[in-house]
């Protein structure tokens, strides 16, 4: 790992980052620029004055996003700042590119003040197509990511909610395909209740499951709970109808799926095998997952996920973020929505003709994935 | 002219604007992925985390500024709001691009608050390594780039007043030369007293000029007037010692140099013949200036530079500002100086081994300027 660090560390200096900013037009002679640029802009200038929707046919609006970010959580890393989020929404902006061919530009911000959040998105989206909001900590991602939504007429996703809940979601309808669980019927714990856990649980609710238990580090969130905060006094309103109690070892026995947004070991061997019969396990946790796939397997799962290349099923959000964009910029719809992000996990599913236990995820390279996900933003 | 706009409007519908974003690192393989995205990348981030400085090498902040405006005041086609000012915006970062190899991105901000304007550019400022506004109205921007200039720590600088301002210069150096007149002996009128007028008259107090009197559209600006806002009160503090007052026939009769950043026509010929043997005439209105060349020429003028293409010595600001912006990323300056400006129109007037008449400032499209200029940035 420190050779390939020291590589990625090389790789940036050398190239002074990742992104350039380049023309699309022309700009051979002084008649090209004449058309780019003055006098013959002034023109174009008049036309979207007179109708300013024309700005999303006439500028880069067209197909461009901004990736924003305040730096309050970088990958595992924590709150690092703008300045050290840098590298991490370049690197974003260049699988919008590769993969959906969606241009990108990084902001990371110098605040993380949610109104102030708020507000510089809000004076910023007239150049931009679509708002992906990244690596921002919980709670404030999810306030922001809700008025920006409501205020602004351009699509606004927080991607380490809603990119990784599509995912995960793709990854479950295969796996009741195999193990022939009806969606009403499964019973699952998810363990984690920040910015991924809390749009699992909501995609998971929307889309049909009934009977979820969350668990964050003290235990099963639930009504009885005294100390939760307003996100989660939602979740104990919407899930945990029978009002389990106790920690994760409680929350899981009897359940057929775990779902891990959260730390890496906290499941053990025993834990599995308290679960229903041919458990489906996704352990996120990055770079270490809840559990390791082979004690999993061992303790008798039927279906290992994690957030690793490293391992079969990767839970990868680069299967959902680029289609997504892709297809809201092409559509130009105003605004995304809890059936749109169902829709497009039903097609991540539905790419697998035949899923097995070790094929329930599309591979994240799979380039036929982000057009099927395009399709379903509409 | 209609058959341009047409053909513009045509060429931006095709398009969809300008600019795109694209990778400047390979992403052939899973390899390349992992150096420029996870896992890699987190210790990139963790290098800038220690190191905040950093961000100028590994990041694309190394080679990019933003081009900020409010679409206040677009070209000469006033205040049409930032979706309208879009163009204009992606066409400058094609000329940062295209003359000095700056990575440019546009950035057109809903709100013509001042403060809103720099506080939002100052929570944008850690993924820039420059911020050029753009056409932003006066008084505004002079007070948005002074508290900007005060508050970052990466350079700032508003075009529309110091690029007009550095080309004038040189294009006056030149014309000292021919006329053989010394600086500190030259009557200057400026008839105009917005941002590119305001940054003129201080550039040329900082160079070495002494008599400048400035007019506005209510004639002389000196300390007898009462109806003067702050940025005028200033002005009638550093120029007109003397008190000249009256309209600008009074201004410019006995003078040696006009420079008029106005209106269409305001100048007569008249007005060219009271004025010192063999006027020195800058008639920069667009796209119809405060007199056309051949009138001031049959009326004496000796030199004659204008806004426009199609005459000779345009005063084209694409001779400054790109250069400027790349010695400023390249030698990682603070903040800009008049004395960084003064010496950028010094080296373009530099460029031109022997003036004459019809060529004191160079062609806009001399690729050699901007270098000359980027050398002065230090």
């Amino acid at each position: 790992m420190d050779e390939l660090y020291q590589q990625a560390v090389d790789l940036h200096r050398r190239h002074h980052g990742k992104l350039a900013v380049v023309s699309k037009v022309p700009l051979a002679d002084r008649r090209d620029l004449s058309l780019a640029y003055t006098p013959g802009v002034a023109e174009v200038c008049r036309a979207i004055a007179a109708d300013k929707g024309q700005s999303h046919d006439l500028t880069l609006r067209h197909n461009t996003i901004a990736v924003v970010s305040d730096g309050s959580a970088i990958l595992g890393l924590g709150n690092l700042g703008p300045e050290a989020a840098l590298p991490v929404m370049e690197g974003k902006a260049l699988l919008f590119k590769e993969f959906a061919g969606v241009d990108a530009f990084p902001l990371c911000l110098a605040t993380q003040d949610t109104e102030e959040i708020i507000e510089t998105v809000k004076r910023l989206a007239p150049t931009f197509g679509g708002i992906n909001l990244e690596d921002i900590s919980a709670p404030r991602c999810f306030e922001i990511e809700r008025r920006l939504r409501t205020e602004l007429s351009i699509p606004v996703m927080h991607d380490d909610q809603h990119g990784t809940a599509v995912v995960v979601l793709a990854g479950l309808i295969n796996a009741l395909k195999l193990k022939d669980l009806k969606k009403e019927d499964a019973r699952i714990a998810v363990n984690g209740a920040g910015a991924a856990g809390t749009a699992i649980v909501k995609i998971l609710l929307a889309y049909g499951f009934r009977d979820l238990v969350v668990c964050d580090s003290k235990g099963a969130i639930s009504k009885k709970r005294a100390d939760l905060n307003d996100e989660k006094i939602e979740l104990a309103n919407i899930t945990n109808e029978a009002g389990v109690e106790g920690g994760l070892a409680e929350v899981v026995a009897n359940r057929d799926i775990f779902i891990g947004v959260s730390k890496a070991g906290v499941l053990s061997a025993s834990m599995v095998r308290s679960m229903r019969e041919k458990p489906v396990i996704f352990a996120m946790a990055n770079p270490v997952p809840e559990i390791m796939p082979e004690e999993a397997k061992a303790a008798g799962a039927y279906i290992v996920a994690t957030g690793r290349s490293d391992f079969p099923n990767q839970v990868n959000n680069v299967l959902a973020f680029p289609g997504i964009f892709r297809g809201a910029l092409d559509r130009r719809i105003g605004q995304f929505t809890e059936m749109m992000f169902i829709k497009a996990a039903e097609n991540i599913a539905d790419h697998i003709a035949d899923p097995t236990p070790d094929y329930i995820i599309p591979d994240p390279f799979d380039r036929e994935v982000a057009p099927k996900v395009a399709d379903a933003i509409r």
